[in-house]
């Protein structure tokens, strides 16, 4: 089979971004990646974006550091080969990857409500895969690992069938690639979890692209107001397109914001999504909410020593405090229908993208990011 | 109008249990009970049973003391007289007093999810009625004051229409009254807020009146199994009547008792309801319930000083946190419906009473309650 030029050997030799040690520039390598095994996909990888957990384990400050290592897991591309087992999906087919699957057999695939799949639960640890413990990323024979099972900076991956959403072929690559990881986390956690009515109140922490694409699902949810909560003064003027109508930098009051929220609002937003992974967004996200009514989703990711607290009175008096991972999405079954929903132009994915680089110039999406300047940069692989 | 051979006059002169003093036996005295003002209404109490609350306001270690005072909020009664703007009630109405009250008109009381009436939420300070902030109590001129705005250790009190849920009359008061407080609150905590489907496994922290109201509702929503959590081993016996399959003595273990739950039951329960007001317990409560679907429920009252820790991965994990007030019902527009549902045999309400006393033996209950010996005591008024 002949794809992009290249001759298909059973381990052919692209190019992918490697990144050798913590925190310095990758560096673009040819690699060799195997075919792919028993349950698993070799895809051709068309664009693919870049997230803070990426920049988070290869900055590897408190993270375990697994090098070398290919990082990338917001990405679309289309299927290459598929290994033994595989079914639904043949060569051809347009996929988003995603760093957590869905087996479809365990108890939280078999649930309504979870999407942790218990077999392809995010692992940040783990380097190779399931099936044989091995990576399929290889150089002059040393093994490469890979990064939350799809290692997406790189021209083809072998991904898990379950990590795979196949999704409408007419939908646009480089900008639904971005639904596989932060936008659809924060629309998720709105409108899956969060749940605002039409008409409500709602408070986001955060104004980084997860949080904006929580803003994104409070809008698609009609809600009247929508309280935007960042200790970056530059993120507000972004916000304004993502339907944000308001805006609170904590560090403009003496009090606690989740006083200031309350008093803005009568008493408290309906809802509050935290999408910070500070501790104290956390606990603000959760007291700004109404009682009798008042439901907070944390979306961050914390620190390992950090520690929830609060009052259980703030509890008592009706308010829900919940969680989410990955927006509550299960990818196989919910992603192609996110794609819809951009397909019908009920969800903007165009503001979420600020840059655009090729392959070659990976380390200024870093920069980008680093900066603070971009939402979303697209690589563009070729 | 004559009424239990009293001749009334504005303020008769009924008995009623006083208690003068913080910890201090309660004595009977006779007390003038002025007429119903404005919204109220005044009512012969026939039944009411000792709840802990009266008894954690009387012994006032750490709560405001206010005193004399008439205790008791858990009780069934009969309409005497209203006052004026009173609608829906008449004299001679069977009425379940309750602590907390629904206006019907605040945000609360139009919010389908809320029962925490802004005008007439549970006020354990405050001993005097909304309209004049007078206590309708008397002793020679003295005045007597209230408790929750219920007060039932009396013949005759007088009480807020909107803390008043009219009844069927054909419910036996010396039963249904136990459901003005303590029974409603554990039912509905599990019924109303922890919603465990067919099948569900639920944890149950404290083995008290609420948690058996509460493994009563597990029961009745068909859990497969009901684990019991209490420090006191004597509670599983009369626990296996409320349907607990299952008990857990925290001390009986070396490890935490959320992971000796996990162990139990594969990763977590599917629900679990707190009911014990101790912050170990809480906490105990959220950890216990599996990733992905689990919802635990706080029902105990808490200390000032407590604080309720958890790490934000439990949160993130897809656990869902709620406290619920009341088992949120909503005391005018639910009670009736519950009251039926014993009427239909449905709800088991016998099993809670383990003893009988008449008003001028009050003292007893306050004894039967502090030894752990009673679920709930009757208390009947002639
Ligand atoms: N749960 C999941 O499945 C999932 C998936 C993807 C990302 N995440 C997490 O979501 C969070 C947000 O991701 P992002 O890419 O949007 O990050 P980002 O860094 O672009 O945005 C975070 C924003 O939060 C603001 N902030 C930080 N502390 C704050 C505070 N105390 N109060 C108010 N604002 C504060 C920052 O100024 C920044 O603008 C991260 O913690 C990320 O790890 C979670
Ligand atoms: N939210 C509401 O609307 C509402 C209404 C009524 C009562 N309550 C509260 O509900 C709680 C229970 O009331 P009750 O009348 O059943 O009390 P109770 O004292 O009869 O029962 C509490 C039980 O909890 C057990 N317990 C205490 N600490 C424990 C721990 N760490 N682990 C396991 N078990 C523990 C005790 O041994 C006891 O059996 C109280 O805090 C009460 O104030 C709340
Ligand atoms: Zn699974
Ligand atoms: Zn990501
Ligand atoms: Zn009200
Ligand atoms: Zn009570």
């Amino acid at each position: 089979m002949l794809l992009s030029g290249l001759s298909w050997g059973s381990s052919p030799c692209i190019v992918a971004a490697v990144a050798w040690e913590a925190g310095k520039p990758l560096v673009i390598e040819e690699v060799e990646v195997a075919p792919p095994q028993a349950n698993e996909v070799r895809l051709k990888v068309l664009y693919t974006a870049l997230c803070h957990t990426d920049v988070y384990f290869w900055e590897a400050k408190g993270q375990t550091p697994v090098f070398p290592r290919i990082f990338g897991h917001e990405a679309a591309g289309i299927v290459e080969s598929v290994g033994e087992g595989v079914t639904g999906l043949v060569p051809g087919d347009h996929v988003l990857p995603v760093f957590t699957g869905e087996c479809k057999e365990c108890r939280h695939c078999k649930s309504k409500e979870s999407n942790m799949c218990d077999l392809l639960r995010i692992n940040t640890d783990r380097g190779v895969m399931l099936n044989d413990g091995q990576s399929r990323f290889s150089i002059k024979g040393k093994p490469i690992y890979h990064f939350v099972g799809t290692s997406t900076f790189s021209e083809y991956t072998v991904v898990h069938v379950g990590c795979l959403a196949k999704i409408n072929p007419a939908a646009p690559l480089d900008k639904v690639c971005i639904l596989s990881c932060g936008v659809s986390t924060g629309l998720g956690a709105t409108l899956n979890v969060a749940k605002p009515a039409k008409g409500s109140t709602v408070a986001i922490f955060g104004l980084g692209a997860v949080g904006l694409s929580a803003a994104e699902g409070a809008r698609i949810a009609g809600a009247s107001r929508i309280i935007g909560v960042d200790l970056n003064p530059k993120r507000f003027h972004e916000a304004k397109k993502f339907g944000v109508t308001e805006f609170v930098n904590p560090k403009d009051y003496d009090k606690p914001v989740q006083e200031v929220i309350a008093d803005m609002t009568n008493g408290g937003v309906d809802r509050s999504v935290e999408c910070t992974g500070n501790i104290n967004a956390m606990i603000s996200a959760f007291e700004c909410v109404h009682d009798g009514w008042g439901v907070a989703v944390l979306v961050g990711v914390p620190n390992k020593d950090d520690s929830f607290k609060s009052h259980p009175l703030n509890f008592l008096n009706e308010r829900t405090l919940k969680g989410t991972f990955f927006g509550n999405y299960k990818p196989r079954t919910d992603l192609p229908e996110v794609v819809e929903m951009y397909m019908r132009k009920e969800l903007e994915l165009e503001k979420f993208i600020t840059h655009e680089v090729t392959l070659s110039d990976i380390n200024k999406a870093f920069d980008y990011m680093l900066n603070g300047e971009s939402l979303r940069c697209i690589i563009k692989m070729e």
